[in-house]
């Protein structure tokens, strides 16, 4: 998921914008022009860093100089420094609130996702965690981003990527068989194919209609093993991926998972995910007053 | 916080258009262009809806018909049927994500708050709860309507709204007093000036300065009960709004909440709430089959 | 200048979109969601009405019922009607300044021009009356079509119009007869070239170089007779069009007008118009009461 | 009004954009790609200059170095040098008209603002002095700042800003009491409540029902004696800002000012101001040819 | 690849908008403002028909009546009739070029799709014609929908799409085993990989590393049928996508395709098409004269 | 044709924005963040070069280094170098098909034109050649400059550009006469004005209406010849330019070229222009190995 950095800062710069409507007229009041200062973002509360690249291209696109203490990806404790800024102080605050709620919001995500992936990693499993596209409204990139940062899996990036066959397109089709050749037919030779399921039975007419990836969607874990013996009499077990899915959350994530199973994917990941505390705090600043738009005062 | 739906319109597009990518390739590789299809959104869990307002104008304007069942600001129960919609199948599956999405969190933060709102006027108080500008990035508009329609107070909209004196503002000022006189002397006659404090003395100094509102930061329940009687003895208060900020959650809300309290203001209604879970039902589908883009095939 | 309704829309959304911010908080407070009203926009001064057609724009794209009673180029007395409307009462409210705006400047604008070419037609001559490219910064569109409402020539309409050779670019090229000689050889055939000069005796030079048009900037009216005589004595005269610039105003104009004058043009129009006053009155409001967002209020 | 320059450079950019079309013909034919020049903005009459943060901007995102030789606010002659500026000659060129219709918008609304105030001041009054939302349509951040610069207040600076209650929300809550009322119950803390009144009798109810400011419309200068006078005689008079507001111009300002009007606020100040005539010279400028895009000519 | 049509809108209008500039003067000048016509959008040359859905997005969201006569994907002969269109003259003439644009360009790409298949399908292969990346720039979306609408694969919709291992990130990484190793470890299970090769011996080290499929780059028909070879010996064949591309052309595409081979990607499809020649013809129009903007002549 | 490098970016990078969807997963998996390499843009078959200016924009503003080596306009041989870039691979890698894409299509466009005006030099004729609106959608700029660079005439920028009266204007205005008359009445002083006829009389009749320009529309070489003698024998030659246009390819083009035809102008030379081969190599590259995003193995 790498985006050049010009490409990124426009995104951010709207999130920026939004924020500031016509200014921030607090610090314009207060603060002088020219004033300089120095900042630091701080951890209040340990976790999983992400959101650093993001940080450091908003900051720098401002005029600010950035420098990134914790690589994304890094575990951190509470207090720890993030970020060392230094620039023009109206610059620094006026952009502060975006700035922390874009490295609390991926840092909130990347901890939970590194979470439940070392649940399943301490109970020796090495099945995939997912999350889904179930994002905050319009932030896909930064939330898919963050599941990454984290060490999860992306899942579908938009509806543009990998074949993926819902309830909805199988009744449309009229069966699973059918659905799956209908996408086969037409589909370019550089997609997978994936199908939703919901009951035990249907997983082997989707794994004999050759689909790359299966969800067992809301399947409890007696099914999801009834399912996997279903494809191992079968002699089908093993040709296709196996992704459970729906109702699954921190607390129970290890009931479905197991050796068979490839991947759990879970909208909790980002639908659920607190926040990151962090805060920004001034470390050092130069106030020389300036006399900018001052009228003579009436004596 | 009343938008025109085409202002509206723009800024949920936004969010379809980065879901889409180059375009939804399942739905087009099996449903066929002209099936027409009958849906409902549905709660799957109880709660405060919020967002049928935002989900109506995304329909209606992707051609959709769309009847909103519950209203904004209205408790539901898991199963509720919140929207039905009827038109292109195409084009409500390719939207059903984002729909959701922006429901779903909405939602979230109204119920949320609602919570909130209701702990405290079981215990008989009339504080008014408020959200900050702690929300996920880019999404200040949604996150902060979902607050009010779950009857909470917005706070600042954005920067150039009220005057808010942090504590790196106040540093560079010097002091409370010469902040806050800075600033009301360039100041709008139309704005209102609320400064922060992290000590219980100076509470008084605010107070004296003539601020509108004072945050009490990070102030425990024994602060604010000296900050209080500290006013009390010097004849301030009642002329300045008090609200306790920082550290704030739904556990230890009602040993903040007080009759000398105003406002209480959490992060946490935006940045920690979890999205309600809703989903998208098709009840009806037309599928005339259509043969657009067919190649001859070879024989 | 037909631009078709839905490019024109997105121009005069972003100007309502800059006035709502957030969003209208005292109509939401006060409006009913489902209210409806009718509302004319009327003059408060005489003058010549321009900017029905974005008014009539604005207005249907938001969903309300426009009749334009007066088309642009009119004269209106004060107190006449322009515009009847119906629809949402919220939005018509949102919408009223931005709204006005476009109108009282397109018309004060229409108004200026109309009276300087009047003052032209009183004299007797056909002298063109032109504007220049200073207008509000972003607004050249609207601007432009206000003055050719009120009967002006629009002139350039941006830098990718006509060749117009100013004094820097005649420094650049070395001289008069140069800089046309670069310019003809690369020109588009397409397009006209006209070269400013500030001397009489540059006349015959541009003349000679063939251009099309000789601006004479800053002339003074003797100036000007002196280059026209040089011209007819050098038989150029009539084989090239001759525009008047810099220093004109509504009170000088005429002295600059005369049968050897082909285009008087006036920054004055554009930079100096006063906008015309316009209002918008709610005749009739049904006012039936909403209840949304209540939360149960403590009892 | 502070925005990182980068925001404002989106605004700006745009403005340029609009003027250049598919780009400056002119230029490209006549200045050689690589040519370097100097060039000055200088007044060509007195005024106070406002823009000069917006050209800085516009000109250094262009690549081009500017110097800003007089701070925004500040009184000029005609004839002073405001900005020097050194860089490609072509863009120079190309950004010329679009830089100056900034600049002297701005600075004839500044200057405009200034006027005013000072004579109030001479008046020996400290009546706030403010604009409207009667902008040029999508120009507000421009035209609110160039008043602020001069010494004016901003008055809201969107419809999410402070709650006005006009005449047609009146209408339709029923009553002044009932309007705010209304928007009291609703609105958040944060926000003052002004209502807009038109005959004397309604400021006691205005007053009574704890506006925090009354504006009073088309009022005649007697009318604002009365409605003091009834304040006072109610003992409400100064527990409320008054604001007078319609057809005050610059003539007759000083018949509504007083010692007990606060606020003065005229759309004349945007709608009505000259821009100020500014003018760019190049003052040195390096012409090394450059033989681009040449087809080898016909022999 | 399916957009809902409010997305496409957007993407189309901004065409438009380029070509309008300040908006069609001739039809201004010429063509009454309430002028209504009937027109009929017709095929010069024979082709394969694409862009129809754009046009009658483009035809309606300007308020004009559309009537599509051929689907996308049917081959017309020359003097075929298209669409036909009904509405606002002035309307109708300033979207024709950019209407026509659209659909001689996709129908351009389309045609040339379907005439590469047809070869394919004569020579009794069922080798997939796949585009490439190499779009008019911009026009990704549309360059690769007529593709597909001739009956060709879209191959990677863009770079988040598939992975495809090139030969400068086989340089970075050392070798195809590492390349591949590397991309499998942090690669969504959702995506499939793919690998360029340029020498004969390297498809084998990348079968064996399991790719999904090998990019057979620049390779004459001699190697491709080593390379074949090759992959049978060591029992890889048939367990790995082979893709033949670069160099190849509508001319010698049947030395490329096999049995053997399962997808043929030509650059020329795209690059190389030429536009379908097409036309708009008014059929019949109304002609009432309008007489606005008109200044009294000079009597 | 002249934009400043910040105008034409935005324009650039929304191409590169489409094709990065996400962002280049490939690249972010195999290629380390902080890597740096050196690359060569060489073209692979002989031609006019263009779109240099644009390919240094696109790449300095991705922070790249950029050495044009080959100005644009120039002709090169195949594998000449034309750019050398060196900085960040990711970058590199990630923008290498936008730009490629903007060289090869701009560069085959300028290689189209040279040798249509080299056949037309070569005939010892001055005749104009020039390309008409048919361009790819949205490339307006891109194509119109692309013909500039090869040496042909813009013709038409876009609608607002000159006046270009054809067929469906005079059906309208219902003969030629009255369609002149019309638009001369209307039309600024600075623009030509333009008609298309379509039969051999109709020349006299725009010649005596003053047109500026009268374009032949699908003359055959023989209409040509008889209509210049007309406008002979009338004594209207040589007051008018007369354009060929219409079914004119490379291969005809010297029918219709004479010393009576100023100008010839082709759709072919942007809707049927091959883009010119070039690629792009790593020649360099640094591959210090990152371990970010890294998850703790399971041991």
């Amino acid at each position: 998921m790498f985006l050049p950095r010009r490409i990124l800062e426009e995104k951010i710069r709207n999130m920026l914008a939004e924020d500031l409507g016509q200014g921030d007229v607090t610090t314009a009041l207060i603060v002088p022009a020219d004033g300089a200062a120095k900042a630091e973002v701080i951890a209040k509360d340990a976790g999983v860093i992400a959101g650093m690249e993001e940080a450091g291209i908003l900051l720098e696109s401002l005029g600010l100089k950035a420098e990134i203490l914790v690589p994304d990806g890094e575990k951190v404790k509470a207090k720890n420094i993030l970020i060392k800024i230094s620039g023009n102080t109206r610059t620094i605050l006026s952009a502060e609130r975006t700035l922390l709620n874009i490295v609390s919001r991926m840092s909130g995500i990347a901890t939970t996702t590194r979470e439940l992936i070392q649940k399943i990693h301490k109970a020796r499993l090495k099945t995939i965690v997912a999350c889904t596209r179930k994002v905050a409204p319009g932030l896909l990139y930064f939330d898919k981003k963050a599941v990454l940062i984290g060490g999860g899996d992306t899942h579908r990036l938009h509806l543009d990527d990998m074949i993926l066959i819902k309830d909805n397109h199988i009744a449309v089709a009229g069966s699973i068989k059918k659905a799956i050749e209908k996408a086969r037919k037409g589909v370019s030779f550089s997609k997978k194919i994936e199908i939703e399921v919901t009951r035990v039975k249907d997983v082997s007419a989707a794994a004999r209609a050759r689909a790359d990836i299966i969800m067992l969607d809301n399947f409890s874990p007696e099914q999801i093993e009834k399912a996997t013996k279903l494809l191992k009499k079968e002699h089908l077990f093993g040709k296709v991926l196996l992704e459970a899915s729906g109702e699954i959350t921190a607390e129970n994530i290890l009931a479905y998972a197991s050796k068979e199973i490839d991947i759990i994917s879970l909208g909790e990941i980002t639908h659920g995910a607190k926040a990151l505390d962090v805060s920004l705090e001034i470390t050092k600043s130069n106030t020389a007053a300036t006399k900018r738009y001052a009228v003579k005062p009436l004596n």
